[in-house]
């Protein structure tokens, strides 16, 4: 098998270790004499897969005992339906920092049930090419929270200092870059993340929940759409999908054996840094729409001088192996994808191939 | 390896030719260099996959161009609050029909967003022992729909003949036994199947739904909740869980190999009646609660003359390698799920073990 170098924006590829691990025990899983598939939810063996995934994020980003981790399904998409729903009161309005596609979705969804507002936008002249400083922050202190999503996938931007909300509980949709290196918990009243990019694959979203805010969620909302419902159930008032939980698991102990959150964050930096530097040395063929300031250290988006040239880098790296560069439908160009599990030497050779394209067509 | 019998209610037994099938290329799919958890949701190769899915479920229960197939997240449970919203108006009403646990939960949560009321119920003296026929159902002609749970996995009931619901749109939580047998579909507004049980893991749910009923769904439920946003996104408007779409596709080939819904049928009847046929022939030791009209082809419950000797029969199967078959904690007993996927002659050993702790112990 000759395994591609895979950027895709999510699902997104995974540690070759954590895959062959997972391979290895499918049929029988740790002498159960069954599938990890097969086992029940409520059962002794998979109640420790459960325990070490929320053990290993505990772990991993320090949360505070504050916090109690969440696992639902849904993506970040149906957060941004049920953040609002969970933790916006009736007559209540909410703060929304404006970045790109997805707090877009994230605004006009809130919209829909209850009063939303822009409290700041990265937009300039039409585009999304940075996100906003806190100076540039227009706050309202009675606001049921503030939503800004950590890194936008599309657009390539990231914040690199996150806001601050005073005593507005600060929630995050950080599905494309939590975990990328340490953060402070304690800061945050929610943070949401699905799998599918930095810790596993798709079909399971991770909570991070500052648990008084469980208390305030309005009695209209359906049972099994309530926070409290799944901090009062350890996340299991019904079936939860197992395999995903268990790969999430699989990755967490990758990210262990790596050194960390500090891990990453040196080993995300030594990524995006070659890229970047390979952008920033050959600023006649390479473009980076995104503000220095704001650049994403997960997804870096670049463009070409002409998107014939684009098509052209696209077909020469999947000739060499390297799928997934192929920017966002709404914004074309060139993106790569690299997140944790994404090998530094993969993005070597990546760059490598886009000097030599850039020297030889530029 | 020592493969288990394995009666798990859900998460369940999958073939184990399913099982060989995704290990064997579950690092490198169909010669594409990467696990089929790395592709894209967007991508060809998935798309592939997605299409598969919903044909083969098509072709297996015999699907009418009026219906459509549809893949959503968070199990049955999920559907108990997003039926009422979807399909339930403002100032409507919505009846069901009782006939255990999992119809309490979902009259429950249809309560907390309007009105819902009982149009029947299978409890006599304070237990679901059975199901109602046509003549006991109270029906509202004006409700939005009539919702019924079609096996009920903790009772150990089974509707065999549908709810006549007139021109009011049928719903069935179809998530124990869909594609038990073969079935009308035409007859539904919508039926809705968490996968775990006869479809393959946790962690999808397929919905078919009459595609008149999406042009209903009030404009004030969050668009990634409403069934019109997966009917014009084809179950793609956001990242779909891959990997249990995938399960289920291979657990569809596997049926139709098998020879389809049919076969299914004529081999749910015999594992059925291989259990019930031992419990019959010995009514001083084994007594099922369940009235025999309604008695489920999927999950048979009985019990033994004490609690001691259920314990010793649960403990006497484990040690020759059957597990699962503890009653649900709260009933108690033995329960048997004989899910699509249990082999027969498994079902036979079970039989011919229960049979010979009944001599001994009669």
């Amino acid at each position: 098998m000759a395994r591609v170098i895979n950027f895709n924006a999510g699902p997104a590829t995974l540690p070759l270790s954590v895959l062959e691990h997972a391979q290895k025990e499918f049929l029988d899983f740790e002498g159960t004499g069954m599938s990890l598939l097969e086992h029940s939810h409520r059962g002794a063996t998979y109640a420790k897969v459960h325990e070490e995934t929320k053990s290993l994020l505990r772990e991993l980003l320090d949360i505070p005992d504050t916090h109690e981790v969440l696992f639902m399904q849904g993506g970040a998409s149906a957060q941004f339906a049920l953040v609002p729903m969970n933790l916006r009161g009736s007559g209540e309005s909410a703060d929304y920092i404006m970045t790109g596609a997805w707090s877009d979705k994230a605004l006009s969804e809130a919209k829909i049930t209850g009063d939303a507002r822009e409290a700041g936008t990265g937009k300039v002249d039409g585009h999304y090419i940075r996100v906003p400083g806190q100076s540039e922050l227009a706050l309202d202190r009675t606001a049921a929270y503030v939503h800004f999503t950590s890194n936008n996938t599309i657009m390539g931007t990231q914040f690199h200092d996150y806001p601050d909300s005073g005593e507005v509980p600060l929630v995050a949709d950080m599905s494309s870059d939590i975990l990328w290196r340490p953060i402070d918990v304690s800061k945050f009243g929610l943070i949401y993340a699905g799998a599918q990019k930095n810790l596993g694959p798709a079909g399971i979203t991770v909570l991070i929940l500052r648990k008084d805010l469980a208390e305030r969620i309005p009695k209209t909302l359906p049972k099994i759409f309530r926070y409290k419902t799944l901090l009062d159930n350890d996340s299991l008032q019904n079936t939860i999908p197992t395999f995903p939980v268990y790969m999430v698991r699989n990755v967490l102990r990758w990210v262990r054996e790596q050194g960390g959150a500090a891990a990453m964050e040196k080993r995300n930096r030594q990524k995006a840094g070659a890229i970047y530097g390979m952008i920033d040395e050959n600023p006649d063929f390479f473009r980076c729409p995104v503000e220095v300031e704001s650049r994403s250290m997960m997804t870096p988006v670049f463009r070409l001088p002409t998107e014939e040239l684009e098509k052209k880098l696209i077909a020469e790296a999947a000739a060499a192996g390297m799928v997934g560069i192929k920017g966002h439908r709404s914004v074309g160009g060139i993106r790569t994808s690299i997140y944790n599990a994404t090998e530094p030497a993969d993005v070597e050779k990546f760059v490598e191939l886009a000097r030599a394209f850039a020297k030889k067509n530029g």
